[in-house]
C-alpha cells in the first residue's frame, strides 16, 4: 500500500499543543495522530489509526493463541446486572450513567464481568463446556475526574477485556497464567520495557493480582521494587515480613511515666531521651495507636478500630483502604470522641482500647516479646516497656504502615526503591464474586453444581499507543517500532526535478509490489519540510530519493540510530525488504 | 484457521426467541450469532463477529478505493458543535444525552457531521487541499421509540459514515457520484438485492438525495416504484406531475348551492349528484382546504396555512412535515377555530382564507382553469365551479397528497406500486448548512475563501447481517453468502468411529493448509443434530464425513440449492478450495 503525504488528511504541528505536558501527548498531536474532541475526548486521524489497529491485531493474535473466543458487547448497558453486583453504586462519578426516553436506567460500561459472567450462564450448563475463555476489543467508558496526558487517561477508551471460567481455583490458576504470558508476548512483540507489580485489585474483589507495569518517568502508577531482585509491588500490595517472636521472660517490667506536654511522637522522643531512662528511644520504639472507624458493606452503623504502628511510621491511606476493602473507612470526628470518653487524644494505650472491646490490630512488625513505648490513657502519661504477648494481646495485624525506599524488600533480597509507571494491562483471580452474585453454576459429572470461578484480565489497547510513544522517542519526534509503525517505509521525494520525483515513485511502487506499507512524501514542500516531518511521524526506516540518484544511490536513514547508509537504487528494494522483515 | 465446535461458545436453539417476529432475528438468535442484552442492544457471539468484520472489510475495501481515508471520533460528544447546528434540540427524543461528573453536557453521537466539519476546518485551510472523503466505521446510538427486530433497528449499532468536502457543487455532484457507485459495488459484493430511490433527506435538512433500500417484505420503509421503468422512491420524495393549465373561458359562472348537512366529502358528492345538477361528481371535484399552524424555526409563534387537496385524497402526515421541513408543523386546535371565526368547519373555502390573508397552497392537480366543487365559507353551503386562476389564486403549490398505487409514475412510464424495504444505506447532498455554521472555508487561489460544500454517507453494518439474513434464508436456517460466511465449509464428522473422526480431522487440516476456513463439527453429538446445527449456521458449503468415507467419498452438500455430491476424499481439497474461490 502506498500512502501519498500529498493527499494524506495530515497537517503536523510545530509547536506543541498548550494542554500537553508528556512527551506522547506532545507528539502525538504534532505528527497528527490524535486530535482533541473534548475533555478526554480524541479522534484518530488516519496515521493514529492504523498504529491502533496493529496494535489490536497483535493483542487478538496472542489472544486466539491462547483459546480466547472473541465476542463483542455493547457499551450502553443496562442497570440490573451492575446492581445486582453492587458496582452501580460502587463506581461512583467514574460511572457515566444514562437515562433513556423511557426513565429506564442505563450505564457506559466501565469494565463487563457482570454481562459475561451472565452470557456465560445463558449458554453453557455442564462441566464439560468448561473452561471458557471470552474477550471482546471495545470502547470503554470512564468519567474520570481529571481526564489528563492526551489518550494515555482518557474517558473514552479502547480496551481488551478478557474472562476466564473455569470449574476450580486450580483451572483458574491455570488460565490466569495462561494469560500472564499472552501478556508477557503481547507487551515484548510490541517492544515495551515494563514490570510486573504484585497489585490488590480495588474496586474489583479479587485475590491474586498482578499489574502489568511500563516504564515511565512520567507515569501516574507508583510501585516500589527490590534492589536485588525482580520483585516488584504496588505500595498496597507490599507485605511486611514479620520479624521473630521474642522473649519474654527477660524484659523489664512495664512502667508508666509523667511525661508532660508530649502529645507527639517526636515530643514523646525527645522528652523519653531527657528522662535518664539509662537508654537511648527512637520513634520506632514507641508504638501510635490510630483509630478509624469502619463499615462494612450493608451495614448501617460504623465500628471503631484501633490500629497501631510504629511510631516512626504512619499509617498509608490507599494501604488501609485496600486492608479494609470491600468496607469502608473513615477517620474519627469530634463527635466519636465525645461518645467514647476513655479515647485520650495523644495518650491512646492498648489497654483503655481492649478494656472498651474495640478491635485493636497491629503492624507485623509488633510481634510477641517486642516493647514499646506507648499511651497510658491518661493525659501526659505513657507506659515505657509495654510487652506484646504479656501487657497486651492483639487482635490480629493489619499491613497498612508507610512502605518506604531502604525497607528491606519482602522477598528478602534487597531493600526497595520507589519507581514509577503506567499501567498497561491488569490481569487478576476475581473467584466466586461474580458467580455468585448471578448463580452461574455447571452441572457436574456427579450431576452436582460447580460453582464457576472466574479471572478477569484487561489491556488499554488505545492507551498502548501513548505509552509505546512515550518509550519510543527522541526530540526530533516518535521513533516507531516496526511492529505497530502507520507504515513500514517512509519515501521522502527530496528535489523538483522530474528525475528524482520518477525515482521516488519508481521505489514506492516496487516496494508496494514487494508488499511493504509505504508512506510517500510527494508533496511540493521543500527537503527540509520533508526530514522534519519524517522525523517526526518516526516510520522506523526513511529513505531519501534526492540528488544522489544521478550517482545512482538513494539514502536509508535509520530512524531510531540517526544512522544513514548509502545504497545503490537497484539494491533497494531487496536492502529495504530484508529490513523490514527482520 | 479451524473452528471446532467442540469448544466454539455457541450454543443453538431449537426454539424461535419469544420477542422475535422477523426471520434475520429468530435465525441469528437460534444460531448463536447474537444475544439480547438489554432493549435495542445485543452482543456479538464469535460467529456473529465474524460475519461483521467480514462486511465491514467490503465496506472498507470500497471506501479506500474511491479515496476515503479513515478516522475515527468518539462516541461521546460535546454538546456545542451540536447546538450550534441546532441538532442538540432537533433529535429531540431519539439523542443520548448525558451529564458528567461536573454537569457538562454531552451526547452519545447519532452522526458526526459537525465533527468531520470542525476536524476539517482545524487541518486544512487552502483550496489544494480539496476535495477530501473521510469515513470511519463506528458505533452510532438512537434512543429508538421503538427497538425491534433485533439487530435491524438497535438503539447501539454499527455504521459506516462517510463525509465529502468539496469546492464546488459540481465537485460535490462528483463525490456524490463516486459514493454511489461504491455503494453499488458493496451491496452487490454482499449479494444484496436492492434499489435506490429518490429520498428526502428528512431532519438532514439536505437536498439531493438517495436511499439504498433492500428488498424485504418485512421492512419498516415504504416506497414506491414504477411498473414499468426503474423509478423508486420515498413516498416523501414523489413529485406528482401537474396536469396542462385548461382554458377559463368555457367555464360557468360558479354559483353557492345549499348543501344541507355535508360536512363530509362523501356527503357532499351524494348530494350533489341528487340535487338534477345535470353532471355526475366524483370525490375528485371536490376541494378540501385543510388548515394546519406552522412555526418557522426560531419563531415564536404559530402561522396558519391552509392547504387544498382534490376530495378523494388525504394530507400524507409525512409528506406534510417533509414540504415544510424545517418548520414545525401542527394540526389546529378548538381555540384556533375560536380565535379565527372566519374558518367555518367543513365549509372552509378560498374565499375566506384569501380575504383573511391565510397562506393557501394548493395541491399540484390544481391547475388554473380546473373547476372545483368546495366550501363556501358558510354552514350548509358549498361553491360550484369555483376555478382556479379566475376565481380564486392560490399563493403557491404543495406536493403533500397522499400517494397511491395505480398513481402515474412521475417519469411518466408506468404507475406506481407500493414496495417495502429496509434502508441499508443512503447517501445525501448537505450542500453548505454545516459548513455555513461553522465557518468552514478554504483560500481560493485568488486568496479569497471558498465555503466548502459537504456531502454525507451512511451505511449500516451492522444491520447488514440481519438484512442479508432476511435476504438469505429458509426453513432450515441461515444462507450465508460466501463473502461474508463466517466459514469457508463446514466440516461434519458424521460417526463416532476413529476413521471418520480421524477423516474429518485430516481433510479439516488439509484445507485450513489450502488458506480456506473451517467450521468443524468435532462434537459428540449425533450426525442428526449436526446436520440440523449445520443448516441452521448456513455456512454456503457443507462436507459431510461419514460413512461414504469407508468408499473413499464424503459428501458436499451447497446449503443454498441442497444439491449433494459426493466427491472422492482425495479430490476433496481441490474441489472445495474451486468452489469457494469460485
Amino acid at each position: 500500500m502506498i500512502t501519498r503525504m500529498s493527499s494524506l488528511f495530515l497537517r503536523t504541528l510545530r509547536e506543541d499543543p498548550a494542554d500537553a505536558e508528556v512527551p506522547s501527548h506532545k507528539l502525538l498531536v504534532r505528527a497528527g495522530y490524535v486530535r482533541r474532541v473534548g475533555p478526554g475526548g480524541y479522534s484518530w486521524l488516519p496515521l493514529g489509526l492504523r498504529v491502533l489497529r496493529r496494535i489490536e491485531q497483535v493483542v487478538r493474535e496472542e489472544m486466539d493463541a491462547i483459546g480466547g473466543q472473541e465476542i463483542q458487547f455493547p457499551a450502553l448497558l443496562p442497570r440490573e446486572p451492575y446492581e445486582a453486583t453492587g458496582r452501580w453504586t460502587e463506581y461512583g462519578d467514574s460511572l457515566f450513567r444514562i437515562k433513556d426516553r423511557k426513565g429506564g436506567d442505563y450505564l457506559l460500561g466501565p469494565t463487563h464481568e457482570e454481562l459475561f459472567a451472565l452470557t456465560v450462564k445463558g449458554e453453557y450448563s455442564s462441566y464439560k463446556d468448561f473452561p471458557v475463555v471470552l474477550y471482546q476489543v471495545q470502547t470503554k467508558y470512564r468519567d474520570e475526574a481529571r481526564p489528563r496526558a492526551g489518550i494515555l487517561r482518557g474517558r473514552e477508551f479502547l480496551m481488551k477485556d478478557s474472562y476466564s471460567f473455569d470449574l476450580s481455583d486450580e483451572g483458574l490458576a491455570a488460565s490466569y497464567q495462561l494469560h500472564r504470558e499472552a501478556y508477557q508476548r503481547i507487551f515484548d512483540r510490541l517492544g515495551l520495557s515494563y514490570v510486573i507489580v504484585s497489585a490488590m485489585s480495588g474496586a474489583m474483589g479479587g485475590s491474586a493480582s498482578e499489574e502489568f507495569l511500563a516504564d515511565a518517568p512520567t507515569g501516574e502508577d507508583t510501585f516500589v521494587r527490590s534492589t536485588e531482585s525482580d520483585y516488584a509491588a504496588n505500595v498496597e500490595a507490599v507485605v511486611t515480613p514479620a520479624p521473630p517472636a521474642l522473649s519474654i521472660a527477660d524484659k523489664p517490667e512495664s512502667q508508666v511515666h509523667h511525661t508532660p506536654d508530649t502529645p507527639t511522637i517526636e515530643t514523646l522522643v525527645t522528652f523519653l531521651n531527657g528522662a535518664g531512662l539509662g537508654r537511648e528511644f527512637t520513634a520506632a520504639d514507641t508504638l501510635k495507636n490510630v483509630l478509624v472507624k469502619v463499615r462494612a458493606p450493608g451495614a448501617k452503623s460504623w465500628e471503631l478500630l484501633a490500629i497501631a504502628v510504629p511510631g516512626d511510621r504512619e499509617v498509608d491511606p490507599k494501604r488501609l483502604e485496600a486492608a479494609l476493602y470491600p468496607s469502608d473507612v473513615a477517620l474519627l470526628e469530634e463527635a466519636d470522641f465525645t461518645a467514647n470518653p476513655f479515647l485520650v487524644k495523644g495518650y491512646i494505650g492498648p489497654k483503655a482500647l481492649q478494656d472498651n472491646g474495640i478491635r485493636y490490630l497491629v503492624d507485623p512488625r509488633v510481634v510477641t516479646g517486642t516493647a514499646w513505648v506507648t499511651g497510658a490513657d491518661k493525659v501526659d502519661h505513657h507506659v515505657v516497656d509495654l510487652v506484646c504477648g504479656r501487657d497486651f494481646t492483639p487482635d490480629g495485624t493489619i499491613d497498612v504502615a508507610d512502605v518506604r525506599e531502604g525497607d528491606p524488600s519482602p522477598d528478602g533480597r534487597g531493600t526497595l526503591v520507589a519507581a514509577r509507571g503506567i499501567e498497561i494491562g491488569h490481569i487478576f483471580q476475581l473467584g466466586r464474586k461474580f458467580a455468585n452474585v448471578f448463580g452461574l453454576d455447571a452441572l457436574g459429572a456427579d450431576s452436582k453444581p460447580i460453582r464457576i470461578t472466574m479471572g478477569s484480565y484487561g489491556i488499554g489497547v488505545s492507551r498502548l499507543v501513548a505509552v509505546i510513544a512515550e518509550q519510543s522517542h527522541d526530540e526530533q519526534g516518535l521513533v516507531w517500532p516496526r511492529a505497530v509503525s502507520p507504515a513500514d517505509v517512509h519515501v521522502v521525494i527530496a528535489g523538483k526535478d522530474d528525475a528524482v520525483r520518477e525515482g521516488g515513485e519508481r521505489l514506492a511502487a516496487q516496494l508496494d509490489e514487494a508488499g511493504l506499507s509505504v508512506l510517500l512524501d510527494d508533496r511540493t514542500s521543500t527537503p527540509g519540510v520533508k526530514f522534519a516531518d519524517a522525523e517526526l511521524i518516526g516510520v522506523p526506516t526513511i529513505v531519501v530519493v534526492g540528488r544522489g540518484l544521478a550517482k545512482g544511490v538513494v539514502e536509508v536513514k535509520d530512524r531510531a540510530s540517526g544512522e544513514r547508509v548509502e545504497v545503490p537504487v537497484d539494491d533497494a528494494v531487496a536492502h529495504l525488504t530484508d529490513l523490514v522483515r527482520g
